[in-house]
């Protein structure tokens, strides 16, 4: 797959729970923050458009867990835009184990603008969906 | 859908972000708990098969977000437990806003046992999915 | 010590860290949570004070760990409430385990008001801390 | 004050609550993180130390909140750790936004050591607590 965002981050250990791997809700904060990182590498940013009364928000996750991270683990989320309809966008979302690249988990989130209570997607995300993701570097 | 338990809970504060409601990671924690609350009312203790050398992992979780819950709200997590294949177990959650009952998420959860480092289900666990799921009070 | 308010709670599985009980910063979660139900008792509600430009925040935090909870542990969590200073509050607060009544934590957490940006007190919390703390059931 | 170590950080959107500001909670995590970061630097690792049997953790904590940390926001985490009795050592903590150098958080956190169920502070801490803490680069 081809990816236009990445981002490294480390395990922390509060993320850990009693099994000693990361907890099974803690990847969608890694996921999550990835996205917006990427946002706001275009310019848009999660909690300014929230304030102007767009919210972005989920309406689907699938996530494949398939491999644990555990304390003192690196990795990086890797992560890909597309359209998904005329007002859902999907994020595919990849998370790898540093430096072995050993796959953590798959996830595919969907999701959708509220402006004003409507649903309805910002200009800045409208014009990225149709020029495509461009690649960081 | 015929579910086998259920629990009732309240949005904590801490738990909303920005945006004003319920973080999207937060629902995993609330579909964690539940499944505990459920193993534990079979006699299945996660936390004491961890120490036994079993953990029960999650490989697969789909999430419909159908609606969001605010400060203040109470809400039922209501469960089903399935056989998904010979090692997996999949569990059906669903999340209704209370008193109105107003469906706020819809999910799936599918597992495996971990014992010894190898796939392997707890025969206690075993013994559940052969009887099927008993209701609960 | 004389307490105008409690909560139980149960400790919930994903809560626990890797060293197998209850993370640290919890602690913080159980502490904000029964404030706010004690303040929602009194008729205040937290989210919708911050609607209305009401912030309450914590200026101090004090923290002492007597003993740590675990996985299954049911817990109550008490406080009184009393005037720090003109424009301060503190809530002092214990966490017991139950049903031995073991004492968990003590903790004091000072706050205060920001009203239109300024330092401030909403009028209702005012009245609560010249009266004193009233008794729960 | 003299600091042996910092990290640099941000603030994810998911650690801010529905006031905007990072939840009070979350600023233990980040001091907790920072410490674990450092007593790495050390060659002390503390999922290492737990599974053979040693497990360090807080006495008292106490959390001077001096500014809120917001979506977007960057900050410096700096401690110095020394010793506060014979099986005691504290850390002092300070949080700091970027650029400004606008002080955020203090903090004084008191821990111990539980080796085998009884108080005692590993070797390698005890080495570092006699020669006093280092300056990292």
């Amino acid at each position: 797959m081809a990816y236009c965002f990445e981002l490294e981050l480390g395990v922390r250990d509060y993320e850990c729970d009693l099994q000693g791997g990361v907890n099974n809700a803690v990847y969608l904060n890694y996921l999550e923050h990835t996205r917006h990182e990427y946002l706001k590498s275009l310019g848009l940013d999660f909690a300014g458009l929230h304030q102007r009364g767009c919210d972005l928000v989920l309406t689907r996750c699938e996530l494949d867990y398939k491999a644990p991270l555990r304390s003192g683990d690196r990795f990086v989320v890797r992560l890909r835009l597309e359209r998904e309809s005329r007002l859902r966008f999907a994020f595919f979302q990849e998370i790898y184990r540093l430096p072995d690249e050993h796959l953590v988990l798959q996830a595919k989130a969907i999701g959708t603008g509220i402006v004003g209570g409507k649903p309805a997607l910002p200009p800045e995300l409208q014009a990225v969906l149709e020029r495509g993701a461009s690649p960081n570097g």
